[in-house]
């Protein structure tokens, strides 16, 4: 599969995720007012893919002229929650005294390293997977999409599963839709259908029933920004999907580049986390389902502290928090 | 508001849940498979409801002829988890020796009395909300639909918001959407709005966060079946909810006419639940959202085990599970 986010003839082509699974499309977004547009109607999402683009934006910038440093900070600012996006805008933009050329390269270079420490990280994942549960072959649960899609190639939590896979280690994926934009039922299901890896759809709700009846061996996840102490913000539900997972002695691993890592953050209570619009649930494709005027509470992530997680895993491994910023 | 589901004219007159919130529509059903095919297709659902059209539906059937008692295990048989349905079935086919107008009676019973005790029920339940929280006014979370249109009238868990909402007791309501069919955004929302009680909707996999950021006073739900032990059979994701509440807390609390009860099954564990169909989750108005072929595990229903539950209120007031049946 061609890389979620990369830079073809002097613009950013991305997978337009919006479009799938329906239609497997690229969009080539040639200004920053384009890519901003893109990263926030999640055209392009995903922590690490929107590292990768954050970098090319800048470069987008760069060859533009003009303010380059009010751009780069738009682009870094287009959503909140993901640290990954400032931080592919940061090493981009580090690079600007050297001219475009030299921001471009720093940007390739963001994407090049995103699929090989992705796939590091996933390798030392499937190793925690393999050591938290004893069945054979395994059933996983996944939560929201952290596959290719979510990242520049290869994917995270999903990465975990494309490893075990390779082995004959994988029955099963449970697939949560992941309400409200589905990245799950269209995503994830998606992609294990292009990799042959059996799965099934179920609501989020179901999950917890689903560990009750024994039917999941692990969980996995990815991440938008993980703080100091090792509480992860993630995609909505995927707090309470810890904590039913701990209430059935299921492992839940976190995976992913310790680019996702924020130091400067002490715990979870210091992330901001994104609202997004009524629409997302008030209405489906067109249709409204809910009563006019209806209000929402609409958090794009929610934050699980790290007592609930089995192991956070990076490149480096099994990350151990620093020990200042640990819970008491 | 008229009744959910009643008697005219020789036929049963439902309000279309399907066709709500959009547009408030009633349905004639004149025939036992007009009905059966309205139950299965939720036109009429909610396990209180259920138990009106059951009974009904015997009428139906007694007044056309026939072998009347195959007629109402077809009724019965509709959907298998809410307890309901086959008890409406029963209380009037054991009239059947007293001729049509004996079973039309005791079903008009059935429904007279469930506006009664749901009243007294949710009664009850109002008095277990306001000791266990003492925040004033309640910000109350609510699942799936346990209203007046999953009842004749009134309602179970918010008919206590209703009782609540009178006293001036309550200052909001989180609206579970209730993933695949939506009966929260669609129907509880919809009730909610109707009454003037202030709400959101949220995506069921917000609520644990929504508990965490102490937005969250207590959980009401309603019931499908009670068995003898106290576990509770409900929509799907109440019990992930449990499990959420029971994390952080929040009082748990369950709404039901003793009619749910079903003493006969000594825990959750032997609960039939009903699996439906996977266009549920693959499809949204006719619009594909999940690949083509995607599996699915769509559960309708899962089961909260007694441990988790503060209180399972009927119209006798707080439920003491049979001691025989109890949890070791």
């Amino acid at each position: 599969m061609r890389r979620t986010v990369d830079w073809a003839e002097g613009a950013v082509e991305i997978i337009d995720q919006v479009a799938l699974p329906g239609e497997y499309r690229t969009l080539r977004l040639r200004t920053v007012d384009e890519l901003v547009d893109a990263v926030r109607r999640l055209a392009v999402r995903g922590a690490p893919a929107l590292g990768g683009a954050g970098a090319l934006g800048v470069a987008l910038a760069a060859f533009a002229g003009g303010d380059v440093r009010a751009e780069a900070k738009r682009v870094a600012e287009a959503r909140p929650t993901a640290v990954n996006l400032s931080w592919g805008v940061a090493r981009a933009l580090a690079k600007l005294d050297d001219g475009p050329e030299a921001v471009l390269a720093e940007a390739l270079a963001v994407l090049d390293e995103d699929e090989r420490l992705n796939r590091a990280a996933s390798a030392h994942a499937a190793e925690v997977v393999l050591g938290a549960s004893q069945r054979r072959p395994l059933r996983l649960l996944s939560h929201c999409n952290a596959g290719h899609l979510a990242t520049v190639a290869w994917g995270t939590a999903l990465g975990v599963v494309w490893h075990l896979h390779e082995r004959g280690l994988v029955e099963s994926v449970l697939v949560d839709e992941t309400r409200p934009l589905l990245q799950g039922a269209r995503l994830t299901a998606w992609e294990l259908a292009q990799a042959g890896v059996p799965y099934r759809i179920q609501p989020d709700g179901a999950a917890a029933a689903a560990m009750a009846r024994g039917l999941v061996d692990c969980v996995l996840v990815g991440a938008d920004r993980i703080t100091a102490n090792g509480d992860v913000a993630n995609k909505i539900g995927t707090y309470g999907l810890a904590i039913a997972a701990a209430h059935h002695g299921v492992p839940f691993v976190v995976v992913a580049p310790s680019s996702t890592v924020d130091e400067s953050l002490p715990t979870g209570a210091d992330i901001v986390i994104e609202e997004r619009a009524a629409g997302e649930l008030t209405d489906f494709g067109g249709l409204r389902v809910a009563p006019e005027g209806a209000a929402v509470f609409n958090p794009a992530f929610d934050v699980t502290p790290a007592a609930l997680i089995t192991a956070v895993v990076t490149e480096h491994g099994v990350r151990t928090p620093s020990a200042e910023a640990a819970h008491p």
